[in-house]
């Protein structure tokens, strides 16, 4: 299949989502129809527009894999419900994190989280569910960077493990296939959906998991989504491309109650950048640097002996470490 | 044995070297005497109180363990030549990277270069040398340390494995003993040494192996001793207390010649500090901690991806890192 890119210069946002909402509404016609929300501004934007296209005809579900941050699921759900849009919150935090066990090499755990979504969670429930059309994210860029090889997307088809539509009899939509980021962000504007989703800071496919260096724990978890908010509050005044806080592996000596003892470091990344294809350090004021960020970290994140700030450029560095 | 602390404020530097050179003078006598310089202020003091008293009847060995930093065997041997004093430079490089060999664990890693020297190397050119008597370093906070159990000093006589005099026929004398740092500095400037020795910035016992976490190899000292050349050149002008580079164990993504690439990532701490109780990381001018320092160290050394800054103060953090 020629996939031809809508460029954001010739999108005209109402008439796209017009012509999608038709699209959509007589393809699935009288059937049902399923999706997965993340939050971010692809499935947000796709939710949004199968909900006007479909009403109760889609089912969209929130996949709880326990690697989000601090009360995203509940404000993702709340967010949508406010928009008229019944979302499926589905706890599958036992099911991700048994698949993480011991696993320590970036690749191994970044398909185990693919595997626990596709063929494990939300295969099942797309199976159980008696839709005959599955709704997804893909975007042209996910397409261009699964053919080039430079990254495996998560939601391009065949990883679902549902090969054929003759061989299940589903059929899988993309409604958002032509159009990049950009493209997706005038869309999700139009879609009257709130800016905190429309122009929302990338985040990782696998989450959290994304930030902490070797084996993924509850425990592990939990230590990098208090410093991802502590960062997220401190330095949302910089206007940065993206920040983030990760978790080092290695042990670093501390002090604590005049006692030496191994300790934990994290690491926080804030970028100044256009599109992630290169980027820079922010200058973060004195205060915050110096003071504010490495202070709370350690004081409020039991552990914490140590923080340092990333200080290299995009290339040679990447925006994430894992 | 008691041993009666001389505060800076009772010093008289003068007067201080003027006894010590008669005391170590009558007790050697007309045998021989030895002592290992390693360029720090403790063992350069030691060395210039030692040759003023015994002048040829003190042999002095620098043991090139291949952990020092760039130049520095070089710059040490031939600063001394320039003040008259003989230094024999002891190759001994083969033997602490085979004693590091495949160690991970930090305390077994400083105790195998703590043997390597005292048991191996220099305790064989002791026993060989014929000498008498031993000098030794040894300050106030040394034997305050060892004895409170907070720190095991290199240089404490029990761990030369050479327990008392009756057993090897060898003496120990310990010239400053009874001084602290700030002592010890002022003696060493009233003995004539260079401020670049008696204001010398703190340098760990374990030399550049206290800056790789991991495995000591003589590649990854090799990397660590460009990154601290480099950050010694950039960070000199800011005055402060203490400046170095750590190579961490922990690979992290980066992008190399457009590919996805796993590299190294490079740690810098630098502290404003008044005697190393605590400290706050010092900031640095813009230029040169966004740009010159990530720019130059991914450039120059091969394979380091990534370069972050501590922004955490002691405690809960140390100086070192390991």
């Amino acid at each position: 299949m020629q996939i031809e890119e809508i460029k954001l210069k010739d999108l005209n946002p109402k008439a796209f989502i017009d012509e999608k909402i038709k699209e959509i509404d007589s393809t699935v016609a009288d059937g049902l129809a399923i999706n997965a929300l993340s939050g971010g501004v692809d499935s947000s934007a796709v939710t949004m527009i199968g909900h006007k296209a479909l009403g109760d005809r889609l089912k969209t579900y929130f996949i709880e894999n326990g690697l989000m941050r601090e009360g995203e699921p509940d404000q993702v759900t709340s967010l949508f419900h406010d928009l008229g849009v019944a979302v499926e919150l589905e706890d599958a935090k036992d099911a991700f994190f048994g698949a993480l066990r011991g696993l320590e090499d970036p690749e191994a755990k970044r398909e185990a989280i693919t595997q626990t979504f596709y063929s494990g969670v939300f295969g099942r429930i797309v199976r159980d569910s008696g839709a005959r059309h599955l709704l997804q994210g893909t975007n042209y860029t996910d397409v261009e960077e699964t053919v080039a090889g430079v990254k495996r997307q998560h939601n391009v088809l065949e990883q679902l493990g549902i090969d054929t539509e003759e061989q299940f009899g589903y059929k899988v939509i993309e409604p958002i296939i032509q159009l990049r980021k950009d493209g997706v962000r005038a869309v999700a504007k139009a879609l009257g959906l709130p800016e905190e989703v429309y122009d929302r800071m990338p985040f990782p496919g696998p989450a959290l998991a994304a930030r902490v260096q070797g084996e993924v724990t509850p425990e592990n978890i939990e230590i990098v989504r208090k410093a991802t908010k502590i960062v997220e509050e401190e330095l949302a005044d910089t206007g940065a491309f993206q920040y983030l806080a990760i978790l080092h592996r290695d042990r670093v000596t501390g002090v604590r109650n005049g006692e030496r003892d191994y300790g934990l470091q994290i690491e926080i990344r804030c970028w100044d950048s256009v599109d992630a294809t290169t980027g820079s350090p922010t200058k973060i004021p004195s205060d915050i640097l110096y003071h504010t960020l490495g202070d709370r970290i350690t004081s409020e994140i039991p552990g914490v002996v140590s923080v340092v700030y990333s200080i290299t450029k995009k290339p040679p560095s990447t925006i994430e470490a894992i």
